[in-house]
């Protein structure tokens, strides 16, 4: 209906590209990602996709502003090549927290993110798991947030943890945590955090664990401050095991030396983005999201529906 | 700079749109708003706004979707009218709970609605606490959205609670609860909600309030379910007196048959959503917010800061 | 070419799309519209429409406002759905009288829903009849404005009226009373309406109808007032038969209460509106556009002409 | 609020142009207008306009398109320069016929001349008497349509013509002769032309002037057609003094040599188009527009009511 | 993929778009242009297009202005007939010299009819070798802008010229006709022009031709006056036989005149714009560039590489 | 007439924006430029900048990509605090290379450079020398851009150098070369370059330099590759001292090591780009824009004549 697929693949996460790729059993096409010694990124592609169906598989974690702008370009280079459609494939999406004014004059770098997307020529997305779903409202074009919780959920019950408490690490996570602890039937507590004077803070959980493993959970690891504060409290109030489950590992500087100086069972994430080998820590287990998206990839393109991918998944609310 | 203040007001709040008039020292502009036998909507203004700096005061709360259409048929006649600047001042804006797409193949309305806003000829707006913060980023124009909550949190201070636990309603109201809590020295505590089966659900009280008075807080009070809820599981674990804090009263059927129902000390609101006579029960307080439109318009039309306004209201993330 | 047709209807007209339906032999897709008590619209897509031919039948008549935000609210979920196309197919368009300021500082509401339905994701439009043919220029996006008269003209033709003139109830309708009247070879007359003081309007007949039938001719039927104060004048001027055309029985009140009161042969209009049993008058005629509008969807489906609908129909211009 | 008025002209009216200078007491700021031998069109402006209230006279009578994509570089050059508003300032809109789709596969030229003029930097305009009202709607910047016929009505009652009847020369400007009659106390009649073969068609006239003197109105003569048709028909009907009454003299060939051959008293239009000596025949009266047009111009600039001009021109429906 | 091809020629170059019609083996589908007595241009289509695949033929040579409106009028018809896609194949666009402001308050015309024809309705271009390559970035929908250098360089190429220098006529034609040498394996001079009193002007020529034949190449060839230049300052530096070579003969008054004064052997271009006979001077060869724009407009129908019909012609820099 | 002059900077030029505002004699406003951990930008301005006339100063030269987004991310913060205007000032803008397609399936990032700036909220732009001038039509909003070689001939012309030639580096920078070369009343040669193989080019000098100084001139040097061929091709045709003169200094690697090694009398260039010290070779001479800038930005605040600051500057076209 669109022509065939034609998958591309920016600098990103040419490694899970290669997997989508795979699953699709579509080779990745031909293109030169070039930076010139002025800095200046040049896209070329190898071959015609006139009136064919383009999915740019791009993430836009680090190098978080080239790899954006290097996204914005493809774009433009996919753009101006005459195809019949452009899909984006963005497993993470960069300045998601900035989301909303939540002071005076600071900006709402999501949604410029979203504008500057649409406006560089993609005509659809796909993503996986938003800082806010709102930020799906920010596009003008249409397209699918993906949750990658269910392949994580899948993951710790075929575990079969015993007692356990999932945790929320923080109170903007919270209705995801209960979607967590729904689905795995198991209660729920949160990490309450309260800033005192401008320098310090206070924790609270709220709930219970007491004698309990906890799934500590949150959308993202960045520098790792609240997912470590949310261990050492959970540890105060008495939990036993302690898990990690989060979607994406930005994993900032000092995330990898704060996780392994904690006393954690496992921590399970995704290869949403690239974890480099020297941060794979060893009770770091990373289930690959290749398959979902080569999966909704496959159902965009033939017009047949993605909620169905989801269908398991129960809505808890 | 933008010439003088025009003040308009549509038929959604027109005692709210007085008070404002009067906190300005600006009388209305006169307007015939008249709805035709074939229900069309006609608005003519009384005079020339050339070169002003229009408000437009018009909140879309019951009959929420004729409030909608008479906002967008003012704006187009506003803009015609070929005023400097055209800021909508929106108290209450439906269709906040449609902001992101939780099952497949729905709408996002917010998001429609803000983009037919901005087409109908906006040039900014004043909004007051939103369902989710995000929707900030769906207009397209700039504007300022305000909480009403340091109103209402200067009430509960001011009379002198003791021994207090605030409560959340809903998980997605637990930073803001936070928030209230943070600003009155309170703990906090949440009711969460899993949905067991198509038609059951169970909730569930996370934290401590036994034997302490409770607040219990959210955005909106809507058809009153949650906030029943909430107050029922809240006496379930041992709470003695309740109050009820919301921004907006929505108050659809049944809510006050419900709230009537309840055993609560005191019901505080704010007039963002006209309260008809027979909807006051007895022991509902209902605080002003014409004094906060109203500076903050002052302040947008003078080109100074909006911010500072809520200087005093702490940010506790 | 643009996938398989998928037929949506609106709560508007639901059996003039239940007609079209069978003309088509393409069964309407499912859906849910719930209205939640706090009258927020949702609306809910059963099945996937990703690269499908779509077409929505919404009317605007009454309830009219409430019928416009379902139209724009259902646009906003079909093109989140990815389909290869939309067309709304919207039988009577309200606001059509809104179509130019005749006065200052008055909106043009008839291109602002044009915008509205534009920016809530519609590509094409089907429409019947228009308060003026000039509204068609109002859409940036494509569309097809159909007549009905020539449904009007064949029933007429065929029931064989005599000596008979056609009768333009208003000056506005000048032109299409001209089409019908040449349609039918017959002569013309005209009402000429002038206001003379604020409260008190002139009527003249221009042109002569003494002895004959009149067909007395207009767009639509809204109060009933132009309508009736025709069939005064013409029974003033001698008129023997009397009978009634319109395209859109608006029928606000009190029209069916005035077009008891006339004593009038016939009154023959459209289902382009849906009628209601207890507005059905004895002496009222209903015919149907659905095979009209049927024919037209299949057409623009396959990409055939249109125009050739019309061909029969003569210009008389 | 704007800066100061800077009066910018084409080459379309120049002489128009000037007169409204001397009623503004503002020089017509200086440029460059040069066709080179390739035909491009060229403009330059002498002065610096930034952050100034430009408005720019330019008509679009012959040469049409020349004029046209004259008024657009002249706008992209206006816009370029950064002033703080341009204005449109067009007393004649060509395409204005073209205003609907009244047979398959046709443009709606008036809508794209609409939008040309928007992308091409306008922000606002002035226009006289267009061919439709409706194609105020057509522009998506606000505007001023005017109308020049009560400078004609003042004319017509000042000379005192005894028993008149007003002719309306097509059934498509039937209301705005009735408003012409109505502000003369005049009746009304009609030319009605029906096509009756491809190269044939018939005229009626409705309405009586048998004895009477006739004003033969329309909006604009063209080729001359018409306008000779309705004098011919009402000399056979036994008008007797005939007068032409139109706002624009489009005069395209026959027009002159058709008007020289009618036998009437006088033909009353307005400069609207410039006519050249050689169209001016000894009975044509030409009243100018350039006060209204000057007057609207200060009132804008100035934030005042252009309705107000208007206000002793009563309205008839 | 896109319908069928559906080949439209406006009034600008009929016999080029015969030849490509022939290529093709398409043929010309039918339309109706008439220019009215007022000078409106009207445009109707003979059959229906929708779904299909448009391409509309038109130049933009004399009569410049008018074949621009014809243009955008054309495109209007074309879209509200609703095809699939419209690419307009414009083989000389005008106004390409007004590329930049290069003083004060001067339009940028060539990006105004870049916008024009988006906003018009054209989803696609192709063009051939434009003033500045940089006017690509002018559209903001894709095209292909094709160079008939090729052409032109064969066709000197099987000549077989023996000494021969490539001399270019304007220093902003430096890089073009460097890659015309290149392609020929010939040394390069240059004509340089340097403005010394508003009036007088000194030429110089860069580089040696002494002995040696010329081509003297430019773009285009507008009024003559530069190619004449360069003829003179090469016959003056001894240049033996000359030869002029150009993409685009645009033969504004006084060219031919000038043309027909000089001593050239031959002059080569193309019929990129209609030559009338009376314009054919005995030692003109006219190439067509027919062959071209039919092989990329099939390319572009199928969705097949437009770059490889370049392969050949390498690239020098 | 915009509120006062609210100059912001960006941390890509601190020092230029620094001289700008004591120029100006207004200070920069404040504001805070984080990069967070997870190389997130974030911008809050420290001030209310409602209605007023916001200039925002920031190159993006090297880190190229990061200066862009946040140039973006500084407008959004802006844009969002609603002033009255907002300018940005970028003296070096990147991507200007990439500014046409000249082989297939590559971007026009220029283009999309120039829509990112409009879609994230610049309403004007100051920008000097742009690699071609046509890159002010790929943007939609206007602006100037200035030329920084007044400056640079200034001070040639001061030093008096005797026999002189000025040599194009680059065919592409033939007209801005003559311009200087006119300025500066001396001769003019360019240096052509022709690809022979994939890896192997050819050079010529055409023109003459032997025995005469020569000013070699270029719009940037970059990795300093072709300034050094100038330098080689010109020293091999008898140039005696060779003097350098660019407009950006871009000195990417390896540039600086180049420059060294060549023998040249001494470089003249501007701060339009920051040059770190270690790059400042001794015959380096560095020219400040800050004047023009500041003058500039001053002239647009007052709604005064940019194009007077140039008017010394003769056009030489």
């Amino acid at each position: 209906m669109h022509g065939i697929i034609k998958l591309f693949s920016g600098t990103g996460c040419p490694a899970l590209a290669e997997e989508v790729s795979r699953y699709l059993g579509v080779p990745p096409s031909g293109r030169d990602i070039v930076q010139f010694p002025n800095e200046n990124i040049f896209v070329r592609l190898h071959e015609s996709i006139r009136g064919q169906d383009v999915f740019l598989v791009q993430t836009t974690s680090s190098p978080v502003n080239r790899n954006i702008m290097e996204l914005l370009i493809f774009l433009d280079a996919l753009r101006r090549a005459s195809p019949d459609r452009i899909t984006v494939v963005v497993p993470y999406l960069a300045y998601g927290r900035s989301d909303r004014k939540d002071q005076p004059r600071v900006p709402i770098t999501a949604r410029l993110v979203a504008d500057l997307i649409s406006v560089a020529g993609a005509d659809r997305y796909i993503m996986l798991d938003l800082h806010a779903d709102q930020i799906q409202g920010f596009f003008s074009i249409p397209g699918d947030v993906l949750t990658v919780f269910p392949i994580l959920s899948d993951y710790f019950r075929d575990k079969g943890l015993g007692e356990t408490v999932v945790v929320s690490a923080d109170l903007g996570f919270a209705k995801k945590a209960r979607n967590l602890a729904a689905e795995l039937g198991l209660p729920l507590a949160l990490v309450e955090k309260r800033r005192v004077t401008m320098d310090t803070e206070a924790l609270t959980l709220v709930g219970d664990v007491e004698g309990h493993n906890v799934i500590i959970a949150d959308e993202e690891v960045d520098t790792g401050g609240t997912i470590a504060n949310a261990v050492n409290i959970a540890r105060e109030h008495g939990a036993r095991e302690v898990y990690l489950c989060f979607a994406h590992a930005v994993f900032s500087r000092p995330a990898v030396e704060r996780l392994r100086g904690l006393s954690v069972k496992e921590i399970v994430t995704t290869n949403s983005i690239p974890i480099p080998l020297e941060k794979q820590l060893p009770n770091l287990t990373i289930l690959s999201v290749a398959d979902l998206l080569g999966e909704v990839i496959l159902r965009v393109h033939e017009g047949r529906s993605v909620g169905e991918v989801f269908r398991s998944y129960k809505r808890y609310e």
